[in-house]
């Protein structure tokens, strides 16, 4: 058994019954077709199955009927095999027909034996979800990926899809099982930060005053606001009932004629605020000075959906030592690459008593951990898509697995690019100690070069953030890439600065105010530690485990420019 | 050792050697203290560790210090003694110092040894970071939760909120555990969402429009917008050309010439419409039809932040079968009790070919593995937290993780409260059929009644979401929610409605709008499968387990109405 406790593909035991699912009545197809026999050792068993049809034929002149069942538990199907004398067969084919059926497994005729080992002969159809093929929008001609993006609601029913949704929940289980066995704690991060990190340029806003200010419009509408004149006119009021007062004090009047007074006064002047307050709404975002005014807004301040979770976990680091975050994160790029997606997830571990060097060991094992578990808990999975979308999927996955990662410096890097060039290599940027690598240079020195993973350290200071650790030389900071074969960059990550004197000089050198970071700068006052981090980005993980193209087709709900579909 | 793989307290194997952790230079505190001899049996090795000093006093005139240094790893600190040859001592004693160090373990003094079983002699000084009592924010005088909120960067140093951290780490990973046992697909479902599912009264917008019209009305600052008058020049100049044109072509005149006049007439007509755009460009939100243009938004619509997974994960649970999804949700509720947040986590799991007998089963069971999950591998963190805060906090996990659930459907439930109404029993809410219990009401039925959880099953369908299934008495939904002593209602789940016709008109009953919800009505009109699934408000499970009684310190970064820091 795996360590997540799921039996994976070809390391069932074979015995000769079957579980039902726990909280679900039936037995889940991989713990039939998974086993090591392919479920041959069930043959006799009763039980029940869920799914939706594959295909489905009907054949003997329509005495009974062949449906491929498939219920999103492996890429395998299961063949239903179904006689007319125990239901119409017409409404069982189409693709798409959601089916729960009892029956009882046997094996195929000795000659069909090479395509199925086991297969289950219907007795009870327990429920039918239609699908009418003339409306079905998946029916079973191949569907490109470009095209099931239009259909996200339905799309986890195809075979790419569903396996690629398999495959990124063993990656997600991988990062905590990883994590939680080297003494890592979870953060939960905020999702809704108003630390505007590196510029708010490319975040997104999070704000209730477009709203309010809707509610308000139609409030106003419905209830014109006082005029000028109501205004006045309810000062007046005010001022008249305040002479009265003033006059019965003066004249000492009887004493529950004054209370009768100031009663009146006191109901004029509540009159007089609630028209002043209505006389001043004003349709629109709240505005102050010319600018807009945020302490109406929810939190009573600008609030932004977080670009990294790093600054944040990085408090818990330097209490708590071994941290990671696993969450969304946000850019409001107007980017329409394969590579690029508005909202995607990021791992982000963080640890103290940790330099560099510890860092980029963390890194790896992260990383070849991950390789290892694919192969381990998913290569069912991973054969339907090496076989489909990337021949070299499986292969990678075992060299990454199996590979000490190259480590080298980036002026090593710079001068083996530079060699290239001198040999004959073209890249479209320009190469000289200074620049930021492009993804050409990184897929080089992964693809052409080492043809291995690679973990290029030591980048000059000034391309790279305020918070990463200034080195002894005063030029590069102790910054680290993981460059992998066919994504390039899948992890970027640092020493931190943790003298309060330095970084405090590198946010002024980059024209960041210090205000907002003020919490991250107590962390280096009170109690500072060595530490470090790095992120994944964990849709490109998937890119490189599985070969895929566009990143839209790695999350199950994407979100780029112009669309955020459900 | 426990299933995830991490050395739970009192359970370590006793070996006279202990691990450096893998990616940092040091033992972690809890692989010394948390063996079951409290590590006496590491007497004599020598070894690293680093952590943050609790407290700090100097002995013997001077000539030592005892510092207790905490790593975050667990509730217990490693006592250090240090001798003044090794180091000046002042600098080591105030609380909030950090600390690496190296040294050899040694048994205390005899008459010592009640209080510590073993402590590091320290030998070499790696690392200080001082941390100035005259400033520290955190004195070592006891602190109130309430105090410490303003101070979510450092309050993870406390032993309070790092208890909780970790108890609120071994929940999550308690609950990937649990689902991925048992065969469930965790599923990323989308922060960002259009669908407005139940009104968009409590939601966040997620937008650049503001931004966008900030960086324009700077922009029309600097560069001032053309007038009317500068438009009509370059109408009038379009004109010209045009004739120009016109003349020539009429004229038969040289090819040449027309050519030429051709090109100024283009050029003018690009002057044109630059001009016209820049003079059309208004500061402010984009308007349309005296709406918000939300077609100029990022998304081309509205978008909002989730309050829910659950639907569009029913979209992967009616394909993969066994879902879950773990993710932050967003309610915009003006709410300022102890039990809201505007932003928290929830456990949502979603099963096909399950009823709502299925899903009660699985509910049980879920929240039965996290209880005894927190007795196996943080009883040290449990204990510190029900000395401090809650002596009930044990018992009630050792009583759920051992209690069968009482189940009753809502018309029971009724019955039993108007009977302790009619035996003298005071609520501030009126009980009757039909109503929606109150936390008072469910308070009495697991605290008073039961002492055990309770599950209340086939709510009115008058008081529940329109996708319910609706029973066949046409009266009742098969919703369920899950009540636990303490905090009343921590799961809320239901059978889904799988009939088309059926749901349709659910939705349009309850006067929603039709075309939003097509792609769920997608789900029943292909393949539509019985299917149920619920929802835990995680931080309610940790104020369950804790007894903690502010839901703000149990997420590490709350977000709240006015509050929203780092």
């Amino acid at each position: 058994m795996a360590d997540n406790g799921v039996l994976p593909v070809d390391k069932l035991t074979i015995s000769e019954t079957v579980k039902e699912a726990e909280f679900s009545q039936r037995v889940l197809v991989r713990s039939i077709l998974g086993r090591p026999d392919g479920g041959a050792g069930l043959a006799g068993q009763t039980l029940k199955v869920g799914g939706w049809v594959k295909k489905g034929r009907e054949q003997g002149k329509g005495s009974f009927a062949f449906l491929e069942l498939n219920d999103g538990s492996c890429t395998a199907n299961l063949q239903l095999i179904i006689y007319s004398d125990v239901a119409p067969l017409g409404q069982f084919t189409p693709t798409g027909t959601s089916l729960h059926v009892e029956g009882v497994l046997q094996m195929p005729p000795a000659d069909k034996q090479g395509k199925q080992s086991i297969e289950l002969k219907v007795s009870k159809v327990l429920d039918v979800g239609a699908a009418d093929p003339a409306k079905y929008p998946l029916p079973k001609t191949r569907l490109t990926l470009e095209f099931l993006r239009d259909y996200v609601h339905l799309r986890p029913r195809t075979n790419t899809i569903s396996a690629i949704a398999r495959i990124r929940n063993a990656l997600a289980y991988a990062t905590h099982t990883f994590f939680q066995k080297h003494g890592f704690l979870y953060v939960h991060t905020p999702i809704i930060t108003t630390s505007d990190c590196e510029g708010a340029g490319e975040m997104f806003q999070v704000t209730t005053l477009i709203n309010d200010s809707e509610k308000l419009e139609k409030e106003l509408l419905k209830n014109p606001p006082p005029s000028q004149e109501d205004v006045d006119a309810a000062r007046a009021a005010v001022k008249e009932k305040g002479g009265i007062v003033a006059k019965l004090k003066s004249d000492k009047a009887d004493k529950s004629a004054i209370t009768v007074a100031v009663a009146e006064l006191t109901k004029a002047k509540e009159t007089l605020s609630k028209i002043e307050e209505r006389f001043n709404q004003k349709p629109g975002i709240p505005k102050k000075d010319g600018k807009v005014d945020y302490s109406q807004d929810f939190f009573a301040r600008q609030a932004f959906l977080t670009v990294s979770g790093q600054l944040q976990v990085e408090t818990f680091a330097c209490a708590l030592s071994s941290v990671y975050t696993f969450g969304p994160t946000f850019r409001a790029e107007h980017s329409h690459t394969s590579r690029h997606l508005a909202e995607f997830w990021m791992v982000e571990p963080e640890i103290a008593f940790a330099d560099i060097e510890d860092d980029m060991k963390c890194a790896e094992a992260y990383v070849r951990f991950m390789c290892q578990w694919l192969l381990d808990n998913c290569l069912d999975d991973m054969e339907f898509i090496a076989e489909k979308f990337d021949e070299h999927a499986i292969n990678r996955l075992k060299m990454v697995a199996s590979t000490n990662f190259v480590r080298l410096t980036y002026t090593e890097a710079v001068t083996i690019l530079e060699e290239a060039v001198s040999k004959g290599h073209q890249f479209e940027n320009k190469v000289e100690w200074g620049i930021d690598l492009a993804s050409e240079h990184e897929k080089y020195l992964t693809e052409t070069k080492f043809e291995s993973p690679v973990i290029v350290y030591n980048y000059p200071k000034g391309i790279k953030a305020f918070y990463m650790k200034v080195n002894p030389d005063n030029k590069t900071v102790a910054a680290m890439d993981v460059l992998v074969p066919k994504v390039g960059e899948l992890i970027g990550g640092s020493q931190r600065e943790e003298n309060y004197e330095v970084i405090k000089e590198r946010i002024l050198e980059m024209g960041l105010p210090l205000e907002p970071y003020e919490w991250y700068l107590d962390l280096r006052r009170y109690g500072t530690v060595k530490h470090s981090g790095f992120g994944l980005g964990f849709e490109r993980m998937i890119l490189f485990a599985t070969g895929i193209d566009n990143i839209r087709d790695v999350i199950p709900f994407p979100r780029f420019p112009g669309r955020a579909d459900l």
